[in-house]
Order: C-alpha cells, then structure tokens, then sequence
C-alpha cells in the first residue's frame, strides 16, 4: 500500500472544483492529493487486499450489504484475469474512499464517459470492505482451471424444503461489498459491474440493510427479523486459533487447492421469513422455537447472552432448552465442535402478491470447509430445527474467496499462476 | 404530547430486563420509564402527529425509508377509523423511540403474541417519521365517502412511455415510514402492517437506501444515481410562504375536501434508471442531458450549485442550457411558477433477468394540487425531457395526506367527521 490511504472523496472533489469553469471540466486528474483526511463514518484504517486474507470476512462487519454474482461472458483466460486485476485496483481505490478510475467522476477527458458514477462524490469511505469469490462454475474448464479446482468447491445440494430460484443462485464469481453508508456499497458493486461489461454481466444482487452478526467482540450482537438477537456464538476477529480452525484454509487442506491456502469459503443463501406467521407466534413459542430469550439473548438455562446453554438442564417437561431449538439444533456441541463465520444481513425486497413482506435474512458464511462444516449442518436444520418452519430458502451459492494479495498482485492470482 | 418524548427503546430494554427470570417474563409494561434519553442517532426532538400538519414532509428528509401501500380487506367503516386510531397510537410510540404496544416485545402475557416485534430493541428513535395517506380508492363509496373526495384526489392518468407494474401501483392507503436506521424504519412498516391484520393488506412496499432531497437549508443535496445533485431548488422547510403557496391544502380549495385543510397530496412514483446506458455516456453529453455540472451541480450558465440558471444565456450553439435538459424542463420559470416538495429516495431491488441493476428513484413529492402542479409538469417531462431516454417509470400512486392532529385525536378523523 502507499500513503494516500487517507484521502477522501470528499477531498479529491474540493480539490477537483477548481478545475471546473462554465460547465467544462479541464483535464485535472481526481487522484491523490495529499493533506488530511476528512473524518470517516467509520473507525479504524481503510481495508485493502493487501495481506494474508481478504477484507470483509473478520473485518467488523459494517451495517449494509451490496452482494452480486456474476455470470463470466469471456471465453477468455487472459480477459479474466485482466479483470481480477482491474477489480482489484479499483476495489482498492474504492476502499481508500477514491473514485473507482483514476481520473474520476467529473473531470477530463470530457467527451469520455467518467472512470467513476459520481454517487458517491463526497461521501467518506464509511468503511467499505469488497472481498471477491469464485464459483465452483469458474472452474468448469471454460478457463483451463479444472484440475485446480479443491474437491470442497462444488454447487450446493438441493437441501430439504429448499424453494431455490435459480435467478438468485449460484454464480462465476461475486463481489461482497460492506460499508456503514448503503450508497458506498451500492456504488461499489455498480462501478465494478460497469468496469467488467464486456466480461462479465450481473447473473444477481441482494441488498441487506441490516448486519445480523458480529465479527468483533468489540460490536454488540444486532437483532434479526424475528426480533431475536443471532449469532452469538459466531466465530469472532479476535480469536485467532478459532479463525486458523474453523474459517482460514489451511496449506495441506486439499493438493488441487493450495491457491486457495489463507482464503475460505463462502456460502451465500437468500432465506425467507414468514414474519407474519411468526408474528402471531406467542412470546412463549417463539423464545422456545429460538432456545433463547428475546430481551437479551440469553438461553433459557439461564445467565446472560453470553452465558453457555445447558442443553441438559431439566424443565417440567424435559430439557429447559427444546431439544430441537434452534440454538440447540446450530451449536458447536451438536455439530462435532464445527464453527462457522456468520456476517448475514436483514433483507426486505418489497412484497409479494400475497401482500406479505418480501423479507428475511441473507445468509453469509464463511468457512474453512463447507462438506463438513455446512452440508451436514444444513441437512440437519432444514429437517429437524423448529425455525425451520418459518424460514424458506430461495437461493444458494458457494464461492471460494482467495486469500489476500501480494503488493502489486490482484485477487485470484494464486490460481491463474 | 406527553412528557416521555425522551424516552428510548434502548431505556425500555434495560428497564424491562428486570422483568425477566429464566426464560420466563413477567407482566411488566415496557412502557414510559421516565429518566434521561440515550442520545439518538438524529437531532431535534421526536416527530409527532400533533400539530397542523404530518410529520414526514417538511421533516428534514431521513436517509433512509421504508414506504407501504395497503389495500382495504374490510367493508366496516368503523373498522377502519379504528384502525387509523391504532395507527395513529402505535405511530406517535414508535416515533418516541418506544415500542409499537404498551405491552412491548419482551413482557407479557407470556402466552400471547408480543405486542411489538421487536427487531428494533435497543435501537434509538433514529429520527422516525410516519406519514399516513388516503388514495382515491379509499373514497370510492365502500365507506361512505365519495362525496367527500377532492376533485384532485384522481387516479393518475398514464403518462407518455409509462411502463407502470399495477402490482407497484395505487392503494386505498399509504404509511410512508423514514428514519435514520433503516431497521427502524422497517419495523415502523412491518408493525403497523401487523396491527392491520384482517383490516388492511400490503399491496405493495418499497425500501429507500438513500435520500435525494434535501428539506431543510441546513442538509447538504445528496446524489442520485446518475451521480448528480438532485432538488437543489426544492421547497424548503424554512420557506413558509412557499409551503403555504405550494405544499399544503388550503382553506377554500375544495368544497369536498375541507378535511384536507393543512395536509398536502403525495406523488409516488418508482422509476427505474437505466444506469448501464446512463455510465456509457460522456461527461459532456450526461451534463448537458441535466443542465448542471456533476462535481458541483452548478447550472450550465456558470455560477454555484443555487446559482439561479439563465436559460437564455448563449453559447456556441444555442443557449448553454439546453432547452430540452432536465434543469429546464423542470424548472419553476418553465412551469407557470409551480413548485413541488420532493422527498425521494434511491433504491435498489437487485438486477434484472437482463444482468442489469433494478436501480433507481423512487419519487416521493409533496404539492397542493397535483392536477395543476403535478399532471402537466409529468406530461411535458415525459416528452420532452432528454433525461426521459434513460428512465422508466414502474410504479405510480397518488394519495392524499390528511393534516396532523388535534391532541387524543387520530390520522384522518376530519374525513370521518
């Protein structure tokens, strides 16, 4: 990385208009200009690609999503990874708080069309982390990547209850863009759709309004749609060897994937809340459906969000906590001690033509290995969770996101090598 | 109003939590618990019904919305005065940052079904406001109320390469909910759907991520999707000449529809953005489509962004301005001095089968009389505009906004008089 990680959009414009006069904008580059930054939404440094793993995975996650998946219309390699690199420079810049192309939304050359959309001139970089992934369709041989594809890398079954809509399913690649203003998210994944026409086209995109996990033990554990605190017990940023367990590739994981060794994998799923039925749920039902209590999150073993269940302690009729609850049904100690990375976000996308909200949860996961740590997981859920009646799954995808890069690399570079 | 303005869904929680013992609450009211307010995400005190007119109009335009249209499942009239009554109580309790019950989300009867769903625990007022509107259908004699409708509350007509969704159209009544947070602005929907269960139906809603109005001098203009400044000559809150001139429903209007004395009509309109077309044009072609510069969003004619444009101002080929761009076209000058209150928002519903973003406005405006203000000002945009190449709209509705309220009454009780 270089020192103008702190430069804002809000800057490059200030510095920008000088150049502009009667309407014509002189060929002045919006690119860095040094001097203070104007103070983000958001704390910390801007994230990069730059380093062991991707950003947006142990990254905070920030309040709102733009995800989409992208069908490839190339045949060829060489485009492709031209792409992956041009997607990384721009992501870079983007996440910098820059303009997605080095000369920017408003200034020269003035009878080209901008190297950037302009939405969010102004606004500061609020945090906005891109993390890139591959499909196991990316690997079909189109691109001479078949014999580097990892045996984990395959398309999701069709689970039980599953009501799959292939135009929401499954994809070449993806982009996850996380930002804590949705306008910097937005206009992340629509510049980058804009600089891989030709290349690629959106096969689909999920806006999520509202993060439902923490990745931080620094963040407080949000509320998803049915009212309940989720993800409590989600794999956190700061517990390293959890991470190295649970959610990072390891190098000896599988021999056609060492490209792959320090990213993860991601499995996407667009799942449907029947909030009006849950609605009319009693307090009762829904906090035994959950295992867990709706004030604040505590297992009905008692204690405090934070405290463990104790699946075993007896009530008047059998375990305190339902046998096929959901935070029974979902915990490590259920699950042969698998964890996952969870960072969905709420979704409502209008109404259906039952004049129901079109709404639910987004569900992002990240993982070391999806067959043994979600399938099973999955399997199970879907048939024998009581939440599951109120949940319906409307689409799937799995991708493996690489690692992070190299100064000077591009995302994906490992497996083009 | 009462004296617990201050009170915030965060308060209630830690109050209510008392209240609760392994799993099990006890019937305590998570109602006002007095004490000092968590400091909310918005300035200013919180948004009421109360007063002469609804909140949500001049209100400082939020970030973010939520915005539902209902269809009428009852032929009762006092059914549906009653349910206006709740709308109205739930409404000024949500809007003080509480719950949309007295009994809250988290406390009993325990066997019931809470009275709040409970998603926006722990979140503060984040600047709610509610406005709740009539349309056409609602008075169209099931209720026994044509003779009470304006000679303006008409359906739309359809204008010039209208591509309207009639499954995104009218509506016997409309909730426009924004907020700061968008969870709390959903809940504020999703609770008053709920609390209309078996009287009315979602007919259909739409989420805003983004305000592109500003209301007030003191907010700076956002962008809309095409990457420039939007409403920078709206009507202003501070202008109360103008408000009383253009935005609210006076005295003598109309004979039918003295109730709507000190309330206001609202245009809603979903139109879609051809962004993809729009990226591919050069910054020239896209600022002499708008009239305006993209970095600033000064008129062409030179100056700053409230620079008064000068259509007659020449350039080399005719005037600076184009007369066909949108500044013009929209322009009061160009009008017969009309003016509006826009209060829309972008939005995002993923992408097309086509691979393209399902993006756009969803215009929101407010004015006296949409048959003078509204109708022909469309038409000619319709036609005429250059910006019309690149928009299509997919949703309409009219509705007419009664005014606020008296105290201990509700939303609309003049119509029911």
């Amino acid at each position: 990385m270089n020192g103008s990680q702190g430069i804002s959009r809000r800057r490059l414009l200030a510095g920008g208009l000088g150049a502009l006069a009667g309407g014509a904008a002189l060929g002045v580059g919006a690119t860095r200009l040094g001097g203070d930054d104007t103070p983000s939404a958001s704390a910390g440094p801007p994230s990069t690609f730059t380093g062991p793993h991707q950003p947006g995975i142990v990254t905070p996650a920030q309040d709102r999503l733009h995800f989409a998946a992208f069908d490839v219309t190339t045949r060829s390699r060489a485009e492709l990874a031209d792409l992956l690199r041009r997607w990384t420079d721009a992501g870079e810049r983007m996440m910098r708080g820059e303009s997605a192309g080095a000369i920017g939304p408003t200034s020269g050359p003035y009878d080209a069309p901008p190297d950037d959309t302009g939405e969010a001139i102004g606004l500061p970089p609020a945090g906005l982390s891109i993390t890139i992934g591959f499909g196991p369709s990316l690997l079909d041989g189109r691109f001479g990547l078949a014999r580097r594809r990892p045996a984990a890398l395959v398309r999701l079954p069709h689970f039980p209850a599953d009501n799959l809509d292939p135009a929401r399913s499954d994809g070449d690649l993806c982009v996850q863009a996380c930002a804590d203003d949705p306008q910097v998210a937005v206009h992340a994944i629509r510049n980058l759709a804009r600089i891989g026409f030709g290349t690629v086209s959106v096969r689909w995109s999920q806006l999520g309004f509202g993060r439902t996990s923490s990745t931080s033990t620094a963040q407080q554990t949000p509320r998803n749609l049915f009212g309940f605190k989720d993800g409590t017990a989600n794999v956190k940023a700061e517990e390293t060897d959890a991470l190295k367990q649970h959610i990072w590739v390891g190098p000896g994981d599988d021999p056609d994937g060492a490209w792959l060794t320090g990213g993860s994998y991601l499995v996407a799923r667009r799942i449907n809340m029947n909030i009006e039925t849950w609605d009319r749920q009693s307090l009762r039902d829904q906090e035994t459906i959950i295992g867990r209590t709706k004030a604040e999150g505590a297992p009905l073993s008692g204690g405090g969000e934070f405290t463990e269940p104790d699946f075993a302690l007896p009530g008047r009729d059998g375990p305190l906590i339902d046998i096929a609850s959901h935070v029974r049904m979902a915990h490590p100690t259920t699950n042969d001690g698998h964890r996952i990375l969870r960072r969905g976000y709420n979704f409502v996308d209008g109404s259906t033509n039952l004049g129901r909200l079109d709404a639910g949860l987004f569900f992002l996961a990240y993982m070391r290995d999806p067959v043994t740590q979600y399938l099973p997981l999955q399997t199970k859920l879907a048939k024998q969770d009581l939440l599951s009646e109120y949940l319906q799954h409307t689409g799937s995808a799995l991708f493996a996101v690489p690692p992070g890069i190299r100064d000077g690399g591009f995302v994906g570079e490992s497996l083009f090598a």
